[in-house]
């Protein structure tokens, strides 16, 4: 008689992002009439740029001749691939990281998912307060997470991190013993940064502590000051301690693409053992590579055409935040992030994060992301994010003002 | 101070196919002059056809254009290509599948590898010998498989389903109990497959156990034969007991592309918990979709004119398949599969099979598989593939036959 496997059911509710989609397609079905601008999920809308667009068609016309056909991909991902993400985002900032550390995937939020399959039931792990959802739901589907406290409103297992305007947003190094450390620094949802200084720390402790960091760095392309860490490999001793997850997602508007990539350095030992090859042995036996099509539009990105458009698209995403903090700040809301990160971090003032969200949606037809949904310490505050149109952005805070 | 996952240090080797690779690699070096015919690894030859290289430039252009352009992919696939595998798969079958019951993801690869997350580690696995690795090797690494009993090459804690030319490669039903079983026919390596009645059978067992199949489909479009079942719904009673993999990678030669489909039934209930849910939650948490571009090209394979191009494509590997078997019959080895799947399985006859790996790769400059990769009762078979090129499987008969 099979059974299931009950750490699953230890999961509380659905998973944010569905959660809103329910409440969004519910009022929708209810209000046809009403346009509703999307600033919640954080889904870019502007097509891919030319010259990954050229890319795809090169080589889909690859994949249709036979000479040039290409099945299943090596298990790391392609070397053309390996080699530009080596050289532009790592030999060009001073990081010492090779080819045979990179591992190509079909995105961030697979891999962040996944990574914790290669450490023990046994590790705590540490997260800020609030963050992204998957990092903790995917330990409660693993069993090394099972007691959630109703009344803290936290996981019992979980060390929290809370990040909030007393401290700058930035975690504290913790008091007690802990095994793995989730940082994401720009962070999702705060649109909040740490400098390099502050991050040398995180590495220094991990190296003294013998923990693990799994280093989150999605939105480094947004980053616009100088004293922000792009990797986390720009801090020394960073090779024995972390594990750095990136996405193609918000830089290159790769969401519907599907392409990330993951480096675990060879020195990275726990145990005795690298934690390379036992990526290695996941990925090569559970996984089967990315697209080649999408491979080469990932390269592409890194070409002089290709860093000029996204830059462009950046830029684009980036005067939308301004746009949303300014006006936020005009209205008397306290603001946070859009400077480093597409993401406004805002106080809902007297109102719970879910009740704003509500008034949001039904008052103003704008979708946002309730603070509260990324942990207990983002209650009370609310997320919007800048991928939206520049006009639907300067609608929704027109809307905004009129509630 | 973290600790690793000890389950993933109980792994044997390396996985198959990066083993073969290894030794393949080191040949081709040691010989540059040498041109090696790889009839190994189960990868496709043959491009793209039209019919899906044509929805791929249109979804392309899509991507580039603001009003057609896809972020997020919906958590279960694109409804599009759902309803066309509903209704080209099952409906057209006579099975009762719906499309809430589909997951659209990068590879049946993946799914096999991940599908045991959702059950409990105290279930016992039951599997064919020989077997697709993936599927012992994921249980291991999730620690439901601990050792390895050196003596007899098996894991103990697993139920080995010999299949040999003695029980004409059809496995029987378990005399101990047992909670997953995994099924693949056509089956991945023998090539050979079972038919309705016997499948029946096994439906009939898993519904009177309590057992839950996981049910691999990857090879049902190079069925030939009339009473050969394409899905296991074709079974009564399999909506309550059976999970379906299927892949389009051998069917329209997408190993390079990356789709694939998971089968779960709503009424598939353990422990009175719908496995629909749980395989859900983890799409909806641990994955993200596959790229719109290749599900667009998986809708075109179900359009006239891509089914008329896949049957051109399995027609030109079939014979292969029939020109491999014949030969090696001629040449007097003991030959099975090549009918209703790509896979040729041979004995080896005084050989163990990596002995006649290394033969065939030395003498032959010809690349297959070794037979106990796939487990003990592999040992002494072999398996080639009928994915060459027509031109390249002549010549790898006329050197297997000078050999």
């Amino acid at each position: 008689m099979a059974k299931v496997n009950a750490d699953y059911l230890n999961l509380r509710g659905s998973y944010l992002f569905s959660e809103i989609a329910h409440r969004v397609k519910d009022y929708a079905e209810a209000n046809p009439d009403k346009k509703i601008i999307r600033l919640g999920i954080g889904d870019v809308t502007l097509p891919i740029a030319p010259a990954m667009i050229n890319a795809l068609h090169t080589a889909v016309d690859e994949m249709a001749a036979k000479e040039t056909f290409r099945g299943y991909a090596p298990d790391l991902g392609y070397e053309f691939l390996r080699n530009a993400i080596v050289e532009n985002d790592y030999v060009k900032r001073g990081c010492d990281i090779k080819a045979n550390e990179i591992f190509v995937s079909d995105g961030a939020k697979s891999d962040s998912g996944s990574i914790q399959e290669i450490f023990s039931k046994d590790n705590r792990i540490a997260v800020c307060d609030p963050v992204y959802p998957v990092y903790v739901d995917s330990n409660v589907m693993a069993g090394r997470v099972r007691n959630f406290d109703e009344t803290l409103g936290k996981w019992k297992e979980v060390y929290y991190m809370p990040c909030t305007k007393e401290n700058g947003f930035a975690p504290e190094l913790p008091t007690e013993p802990v095994d793995i450390i989730y940082l994401c620094f720009p962070n999702n949802p705060t649109g909040t940064t740490i400098t390099k200084t502050q991050l040398q720390e995180w590495v220094d402790y991990a190296n003294k502590t013998g923990a693990v960091i799994i280093y989150d760095a999605a939105y480094e392309a947004y980053i616009s000051e100088s004293d922000v860490p792009h990797s986390i490999y720009e801090c020394e001793g960073a090779r024995t301690c972390a594990i750095e997850l990136h996405s193609f997602s918000k830089n290159a508007g790769f969401t519907g693409l599907r392409l990330g990539y993951t480096v675990v350095p060879t020195d990275l030992e726990v145990e005795g053992v690298k934690l390379n090859g036992l990526w290695a042995r996941r990925h090569g036996t559970k996984y089967n590579g990315a697209p080649y099509i999408v491979q080469r539009a990932g390269e592409a990105v890194y070409s002089a055409e290709g860093q000029a458009q996204i830059k462009e698209q950046i830029a684009y995403y980036m005067r939308n935040a301004n746009y949303i903090a300014t006006n936020l700040k005009d209205m008397g809301y306290e603001v946070f992030g859009g400077v480093n990160a597409p993401y406004i971090w805002l106080k809902t003032q007297d109102m719970t994060s879910w009740e704003f969200f509500d008034k949001l949606l039904k008052g103003a037809q704008v979708v946002g992301t309730p603070g509260v949904g990324f942990g207990p310490h983002g209650e009370g505050y609310f997320r919007l994010t800048a991928f939206g149109d520049y006009e639907s952005t300067v609608t929704a805070m027109e809307r905004i003002r009129n509630l």
